[in-house]
């Protein structure tokens, strides 16, 4: 498959006539060839009307041809071979070590929802049984399953070109709860896209699946991504991307005739508390590990490390040493689009020049479009009262807040937004003063780690990459995980339907082998 | 316990200053006594801060004893005796068995969600354990569960002065959740409100809750209820009412700094389809049951039949008949307020006076303050035409829509909004044509029933009370049944958290007991 500047509107492959995204190589600043066509407000009507005419028959297709859908479109990506390395290593500038462990990532996630498909667990089968003669009335018989909320919106990432774009876990989970897909592109990595956009396409002809199922477009103005998520036809979207892009959908969804669920991933600094055990026992190898964590992927992660937060002491100086002597040999780093670039200088340079915090360390300078890692450090009543010190730097820069004691930490950590992620760095010793922060950094974060960074984010059942606002627009939900498909999911009861009208996840003889609750109570498949 | 018009703010019972609130006495449009003091924003904002400083530690109690604390406002409740149900009965205008069997019905709902408690089911437990061998990269342990949201409001509907009021489903799920619960009592029917308060605030007390946990508080101007879900502390809002009432705050909470979700069931006509075998099969009995389910409570059910769908023919001439005779024999019935009943009026009014519509029947007339039944038809064209005839008329008003063959009646469907139930009634003739239309049912409803009427809304595990836009403010839940539950939780991530520091849901020995996915997988406790 080659690149032809186009976008995808069901089975049709065409170049859009409203406007042009060119691909700028991250390292070079340079555009790359084809020009994408944008598309104009037919082509996303069109969309969303394919996907639309798609819903019913997608969503009752069988599990298991969902599930060989999800994973023939991992086939599918991993079939584009090197030239969707390469292409993504250009437009992201991301090493090919990361990109191809992107892919797996992607390819693994596609993979985790077929197994969620072929569970079954997700549709939530309940069945109270009828109790004719109960009094002084009778009870209904009455059976639940979710059903899928319909044609989702979804708005690539540019931080993951992979596996939060395209055909990334957004788009994964909502193919897999039964809902089509309508994706715009995000402008840093269109080649990319348009080449994963090629595979679903492939997919989905392969596997017969309604032809609105999926659909690519790119937008050369805000008014069509807009559109698309004010379209009545669309009944969800999924967004990684920056509070103020997260916020402005948000606005549109809610002022719909039609309200729908935002689930907007924005912002978040994912604290890293410290405790005096945990620094007096190992301060400098804490320092190096977290310099580390700040610096991989230049820093573009959303659970990038970018608070630390401790007690002042020689443990806390030992850390701050040894981060400083990993930080000042980390070298600069490219950034993803020129605009990330300038945006986070810009960030640094705020903090920088703010009159209550002083520098740490500094990276290793570099040319243009590379970030320079940086650290700074602030005390504790200086960050309480300095809302705009929780702004989210996105890139290699983090701030470490310097309390006098406990009670000082403990505020610091009362006046963070929600988090997608927060850290504590324990010993032994600090396991009681651990369990006190415990119910806060609940009610602060999606995830709670301890002795590691949120960086690397497992693609597992028991995975929360969610939190309360900002970090996320509805921390009721995960992003990635398997309980992400809830996200795309609502309830219906059906009240003394004949096992003939039954969806088959319902009827008596469980034909899907379904774990489900019977009158409340969890219930195994017989065999 | 008697009524002294007083509001309670965690444990303290006091008389508000801002205004008063009386009620009224449904049948006689009289005032009752006393008068009930309006809260102030000092009592709006102790009642969030108690709430808030009871958060962690109402959360953190065991299972068990939040479990022992819902049975106990169940005792209570019923220790309120005849003078709680007199009381009801006279702001509500209900009958003596409609009160009784609603007070039934909410004692069952704090049971069923004791159950819920006991079960445990509902905190998703999950562990991935870790692989510390894994290549390229070790899997950390990762561990999941639900955790409350935070203190809650919850607005009293008129409708339902018990099972959706003080201490009703909104308030028994939640703090089934762990999360305190602050109510605005609906002013239709304050003394009922102060009764249910009082036996909620003896169950606090007699069980050693956290003393903000709960409060009760009447308002005589809108900005108190507004100001409530405006509150920075208030994680969660429960509404049950008009559609201009639930929008409302659906707005504030949207606009907050912080949005947060709003669970507001609002309005839905419940459409009845009834198919060409079932009609020719026993239309008039259609007719007849029909008009019991309209007239049931003065038609005052969210899931009232406020629409019939049928093909024209003499079997739903018969059912025409048939619902006539009945009909013309309902007697006028005392509606919940005033201000219910001349809405109602006027409802009814528009619609009568809508330039396609005929009357079909009508109820008897009565004297002031009390409803008439009224039956109107149309044809399917015209009430597609018509947005209007989809407004809710609250109380026993129907509106027939007469169509030419199925295709009309799958266009009137499709025209309408989002709706918590769509009855059908077929034979075994119409089980063909029932298939085909009830994919087109699950994208507008959130309960399908086959021949019956939704106005029994059934306290169970597999009871969906929800629905689309606008029948609900948020389709993706139920505010019926065990699965509330879920509308006031979010998943917490635990990573590589020592066993010691882990809540006892996920400790590896598994003290609580819970079924819970390992790696995917469901798994009972062990014996």
């Amino acid at each position: 498959m080659t690149i032809q500047g186009e976008q995808i509107i069901g089975q049709a492959i065409s170049k859009g006539g409203q406007g042009t995204v060119h691909a700028i190589e991250a390292a070079t600043g340079t555009r790359m060839e084809p020009a994408f066509g944008g598309a104009d407000k037919a082509d996303l009507d069109r969309a969303c009307a394919l996907a639309e005419a798609a819903f019913d028959a997608y969503r009752e297709t069988s599990l298991e041809a969902r599930a060989r859908f999800l994973e023939t479109i991992a086939d599918e990506i991993l079939a584009l071979g090197d030239a969707l390395v390469e292409r993504c290593m250009a437009e992201s500038g991301l090493p090919r070590g990361r990109i191809e462990g992107e892919r797996g990532r992607t390819m693994g996630q596609l993979r985790l929802f077929a197994g969620v498909l072929r569970d079954g667990g997700y549709l939530d089968a309940r069945i109270d049984p009828a109790m004719p003669d109960r009094q002084p009335m009778p009870r209904p018989d009455l059976r639940l399953r979710n059903v899928p909320l319909g044609p989702v919106a979804v708005f690539g990432a540019s931080n993951f070109p992979l596996a939060f774009s395209v055909a990334g876990g957004d788009t994964a989970s909502a193919l897999a709860a039964g809902c089509p897909v309508v994706v715009k592109a995000h402008s840093a990595h269109p080649g990319t896209s348009e080449l994963v956009g090629r595979a679903v396409h492939a997919a989905v002809g392969k596997c017969g699946m309604p032809e609105g199922t999926f659909s690519l477009i790119f937008a050369a103005e805000r008014a069509i991504g807009e559109g698309l998520v004010a379209d009545p036809r669309i009944k969800a979207v999924g967004f990684t991307g920056s509070r103020t892009g997260g916020t402005a959908l948000m606005r549109i969804a809610a002022n719909r005739p039609e309200p729908i669920p935002v689930y907007a991933e924005m912002s978040s600094i994912n604290p890293v508390l410290l405790f005096p055990g945990a620094l007096a026992e190992r301060g400098a190898a804490i320092g190096k590990a977290f310099v580390g964590s700040l610096t991989l992927g230049a820093g573009q992660f959303c659970t990038n490390p970018g608070l630390v937060v401790a007690i002042e002491g020689e443990g806390l100086d030992a850390f701050l040493k040894g981060a400083e002597e990993a930080l000042v040999a980390a070298p600069a780093a490219v950034m993803l689009t020129p605009g990330i670039c300038s945006a986070y200088a810009k960030g640094v340079g705020a903090v920088e020049g703010h009159a209550s915090v002083s520098v740490v360390a500094k990276g290793q300078a570099g040319e243009t479009l590379r970030g320079q890692a940086a650290l700074f450090r602030v005390s504790a009543a200086d960050f309480v009262g300095s809302a705009e010190l929780q702004e989210e730097m996105f890139g290699s820069a983090s701030i470490v807040v310097v309390c006098r004691d406990a009670g000082e930490m403990t505020q610091v950590v009362s006046a963070l937004e929600g988090q997608l992620t927060a850290a504590i760095h324990i010993a032994q010793a600090d396991h009681e003063a651990a369990r006190a922060v415990l119910p806060l950094l609940e009610r602060k974060a999606g995830r709670i780690l301890v002795n590691g960074f949120g960086t690397g984010v497992e693609v597992a059942h028991a995975m929360v990459h969610g939190g309360p606002y900002p970090s996320t627009a509805d921390g009721r939900s995960t992003s990635v995980g398997s309980k992400a498909i809830e996200r795309f999911l609502r309830p219906v009861c059906y009240q003394d339907l004949p096992d003939g009208l039954l969806p088959d996840a319902l009827k008596d003889a469980n034909p899907l082998g379904l774990w489900r609750r019977m009158d409340g109570t969890m219930t195994a498949p017989k065999a």
